[in-house]
C-alpha cells in the first residue's frame, strides 16, 4: 500500500479518472506552466473561446523565458527585417533550418513556422511586443546589448551553410538595452493573458494528469496552497513546464554528456516534470540526447580570429559557426577537450572568463607548454597562415572577416576544456508533438486531450540550435497548443 | 470510434483488464519473444517453479541471438580464461567495462554481471553450451572463424583501456567452425526451455499488454493463427522482443544518425513492437540515440597498420581500438566521413569489400587525389612514419603491434564514408531495467508485473561497445528477468 502510495504522488504515475470522485475545479482547457508557452497557449485558447486556467508553481509566471535574452528566430521577410534592408523567404528560412537543425530535425514543424514567421511576427507586434528596426551588424555581435531589433543569431553567415541558403539576420530582439529583453517579452504575454480572461493560479505545483479509460486527459491533479486540488479539463491539457535540465537523475538517463557542463541554464522548474506527466499518460519523449551547449569564448568577436584545437593540435571546426553549434561541437564530438589559441593581436580576455593553460613566444613553445604532442599544433598554425596571408582557409572554410595570420607573439591558449571552463547547456530533448501541439506516443497515435509546446517538447531543432529558437518553439508552438485544445471535442458530459 | 478501434491495435496502446470478459489462456509467467533473452528467462522461471508460456512471433525461436557469432563477454576469472593461462578479476572487468561502456553506462548492471559472470559461465556449461579451451590471439583476430573459444572482443589493449584496467580477453565464443555459432547457442538454450518444461507458441505475434487500474501487467494480448488470443499472466510478463533497428520511424526519431549505416542487424522481429508495448504500459525507455557501428575495414588485420583520416587530412582516433568503438567514432564523431590510408606493404583487400577512393606514388599525389586540403594528410602521414621508425605513436597511442611506418608506395586510400561504405548497426537504447529486469517509469517507480531483458532494454552498454554484450545481456539478465517474474506475488484471485 505504502508503494502504491508513493506511485500515486509521482508525475508519471497518472491518476484514473474513475477514482475521481469529484472535481475541486474546471475548465475548459488547463495550462500547466506560465512561460512563454504557457502564456502564449492561454491567450490563444481563451481568444478561441475557452474558458482557460493556468496553474503554475511559482509565485508568478514567466517561467525560464523570463530569464532569457528576449531574442525570436523569425524570418521568411518579417516587417523587421524589411525594414533594415534584407530579403528573406520562408524556403530559404526552412533550407537553413533543416541544415542547421540536423540530422533528424522536424520538418513538418519547420515547414509549419517558417510558412507562419511573418504572421506570429505581427502577432507578437499586436501585444505590444516592441522590435526596434535596427540591424546589429554580425561583426558586432549576435546578442545586442543595446536595444537593436535584428542581428544574426545563427551560422547562416558561415561554411556550410551559406551555401545551402540565402543568408538573412533573423534574430528578431525584443527592444531594451541589456541583455534580459525576456522579462519584457514576459510582462507583455502575462498583460495579454489577463487581457483575455484567462485564470492563473500561482503557487500550484501540478502532479499528475488525470486519464479516462479511453485514454483521454480529462483533468490535472495539483497541490494547491498544500492542499490536493482536482482540476478537470473538459477539453484538454497543455503541458508547458520546461525542459529537464535540473533534474540530476534524467540527466544522467538521457544525455549523460551534458554533466560535463558546469552550467545548466532553466529556472528551478526545469526539472522534467511536465515530461514525465505527459510520459505517464503515454506520450513519447524523443531525442532526449538533445541539448544546447555553448562555450562562450567570444565575445569580444574578435576571438573568432583564434584557432580551436583538440589536444592532439588540430582544428575541427569554422570558428565562425554559431556558438551553440560549436558548443555541440566541442562537447559531443571532441569530448569537451578543446583550446582556443590566439597571438598577441588577437588577445583580449573573453567577457566570460577562462583560464589561460600555457602561452609562448613560438608556436612551437606553446605546444610543448600544452603538453602537445610534437609538431601538430605547429603544423596546424602554419597552414592556417598560409592560407590566412590570402584572406582564405582552405581546410575549414572560415569567412574572410575572422581571418588573420597569428604571428605576433607571444601566442596563448585558452583552456575550453569542461568542466574546466564555462560551458552552458539546456535540454532539447521532451515530448513528441505534431506542429498542432497534440502529443502523441510511440505509435504515432495522438493521446486525446494532452497538448504540449515549448522545451516540454522536442521542437524544430533536433541537434544544432540558433539563438531565438526556444522563444519561437514556445511562443508559437504554444499558441498552436492552445489552439487545438480549445477546438477540441472534449469531454462535455 | 474507427480512431479508437485503430488504437487499440497498436503496441503502446494498453488494453484495460477491466475490459477483459474472459482470458483464452492463462500461465504464471508468460515471456515474449524466444531469442537469447527470453529462451533464458523462460528456463529460469521454470526452474523457479512457474508456468511459463512463451509467445514468438516467427515460426521458431532463435531471433537475432541465432544470426549472431555466439560470443558472450564473460570475464572475472572463467574457467575458460584459467585453462587458457589468463588471470582476470570482477573488479578488472568492472572497471574495463565501465570505461569502456560510458559515458552513462549502467554501473548497477555492470557491477551486478561482473560479479556474477564466473557463475553465468557454469550455468551455460551446464546446460552444455560448448567452449573450447583455446586462445585465439589478439594479432590473428577477435572473431574466430575457427572454433577457439577465448579472444579479444573490445579495446582491452588500447589505449587508454590499457592503463585503465588490467587487460584479459574475454570474448567466449561457442564452440562451432564458422562464424555462426549463435545458432548452436540457440539450439541449447531451446532444447534447456523445452526440457524446463515451458510451454512455447509459434506464430504468435503480442500485440499490447493488459493492464488492471493498479497499473500492474496482468496478461498479454496476442495474435495466434489470425485469432486475438488474451493470455494472462499471473505473475508477470517478461518483454524479450529485441531492439528496432529495423523500425524506420523510430530509427528517425530517436537515433536519426543511424540512418547513414547501409546494414541493419536484427532478425525481422527487431521493428521495437516489444519497447513501444513496455513504453505503453509505463516504461519509460532510454538512451534510445546510442547504437553498436562496426565499419568493418578490417579483417584482415594488417590493415589496423593504415592511418584513418578524415577529410580534412587529420586522424582522429588509435586505429587498434575495437571495431565497434572505431565505427561509432566515425558515424558520430565524424559524421561517416573516413578513409583507411595504407601504403603497398599493407595493402589488402579487406574481406568486406571496400571501394578505393584514390591511389598515388606519393602521398601528395594521393592527397590531390581525394581533394583533401594541401598538406595536411603529407604532415599527418610524416608525423606517423617519424614515430613508427621507432615503433611509437605519440600523437593517437596505437600499440607497437600495428605500428609500421607508411613508407612503400603506391599508396592508396579505401573509402569507408556513409552510406557508401558498410556500415553495420543495430541498436542499444531500450526500456529502462534495474538488474532484476524490473521495468521502471520515467520516475524510477517499477511497473508491476513488467519485466524485460535484451535489447529490448539499455542494457550494459549505453555508449560504446564490445562483442559479446548483446548475448551477455540477453542470456544474463534475461535469467534475472525470469527470476524476478517467477518470484513476484502475483494478480494471483
Amino acid at each position: 500500500l505504502s508503494e502504491k502510495k508513493k506511485d500515486m504522488g509521482t508525475p508519471a504515475a497518472v491518476r484514473r479518472a474513475r477514482d475521481v470522485a469529484k472535481w475541486d475545479r474546471e475548465a475548459d482547457v488547463v495550462v500547466v506552466g506560465l512561460g512563454g508557452a504557457g502564456s502564449c497557449a492561454a491567450i490563444e485558447a481563451a481568444a478561441a473561446g475557452a474558458e482557460v486556467l493556468v496553474l503554475e508553481r511559482a509565485w508568478k509566471g514567466g517561467g525560464t523565458s523570463a530569464m532569457a535574452s528576449g531574442q525570436l528566430y523569425m524570418g521568411g521577410g518579417t516587417p523587421l527585417q524589411k525594414q533594415c534592408g534584407f530579403e528573406d523567404t520562408p524556403d530559404e528560412m526552412f533550407k537553413y533550418l533543416v541544415a542547421s537543425c540536423g540530422p533528424g530535425a522536424d520538418e513538418d514543424k519547420i515547414r509549419f513556422y517558417c510558412d507562419r514567421s511573418v504572421e506570429h511576427y505581427h502577432w507578437l507586434d499586436a501585444l505590444g511586443v516592441p522590435f526596434k528596426p535596427t540591424y546589429m551588424h554580425y561583426l558586432d555581435g549576435t546578442d545586442p546589448r543595446t536595444d537593436d531589433g535584428l542581428s544574426y543569431t545563427g551560422s547562416e553567415l558561415a561554411h556550410p551553410f551559406s551555401e545551402i541558403a540565402v543568408p538573412a539576420p533573423r534574430g528578431h530582439t525584443v527592444q531594451q538595452e541589456g541583455s534580459n529583453a525576456g522579462l519584457l517579452l514576459m510582462e507583455k504575454l502575462l498583460e495579454a493573458v489577463e487581457k483575455a480572461g484567462a485564470e492563473v493560479v500561482v503557487d500550484a505545483l501540478c502532479e499528475t494528469l488525470v486519464q479516462d479509460d479511453d485514454r483521454r486527459v480529462v483533468g490535472v491533479v495539483a497541490a494547491i496552497g498544500g492542499e490536493e486540488v482536482l482540476v478537470r479539463a473538459r477539453r484538454g491539457v497543455v503541458l508547458t513546464a520546461g525542459g529537464f535540465i535540473h533534474n540530476k537523475d534524467m540527466v544522467r538517463r538521457y544525455a549523460p554528456m551534458l554533466r560535463k557542463c558546469r552550467f545548466r541554464l532553466g529556472c528551478d522548474g526545469d526539472d522534467g516534470r511536465g515530461i514525465r506527466m505527459g510520459q505517464g499518460a503515454g506520450g513519447d519523449a524523443i531525442r532526449m540526447d538533445a541539448a544546447t551547449v555553448v562555450v562562450p569564448f567570444s565575445p569580444p568577436r574578435q576571438l573568432i580570429c583564434g584557432l580551436l584545437v583538440n589536444p592532439t593540435g588540430q582544428r575541427f571546426v569554422n570558428e565562425d559557426v554559431y556558438q551553440s553549434l560549436i558548443g555541440e561541437i566541442c562537447l559531443m564530438k571532441q569530448d569537451g577537450e578543446v583550446y582556443l589559441i590566439v597571438d598577441d593581436e588577437i588577445f583580449v580576455r573573453p567577457e566570460v572568463p577562462h583560464e589561460i593553460a600555457a602561452a609562448g613566444d613560438t608556436i612551437e613553445e606553446l605546444e610543448r607548454e600544452l603538453g602537445f604532442p610534437e609538431g601538430n599544433l605547429q603544423h596546424t598554425v602554419a597552414t592556417y597562415n598560409r592560407g590566412a596571408e590570402k584572406g582564405e582557409d582552405p581546410v575549414f572554410h572560415k569567412a574572410s572577416d575572422w581571418i588573420k595570420p597569428l604571428t605576433h607573439p607571444p601566442y596563448a591558449a585558452f583552456d575550453l576544456t569542461a568542466p574546466k571552463s564555462l560551458y552552458s547547456t539546456f535540454t532539447l530533448g521532451g515530448l513528441h508533438t505534431r506542429p498542432t501541439g497534440e502529443v502523441i506516443d510511440p505509435d504515432g497515435q495522438p493521446i486525446p486531450g494532452l497538448y504540449a509546446a515549448g522545451r516540454n517538447t522536442s521542437g524544430m531543432p533536433a541537434q544544432g540550435y540558433n539563438s531565438g529558437l526556444s522563444l519561437s518553439d514556445a511562443t508559437f508552438f504554444g499558441r498552436h497548443a492552445g489552439i487545438s485544445a480549445a477546438a477540441a471535442s472534449g469531454d462535455v458530459d
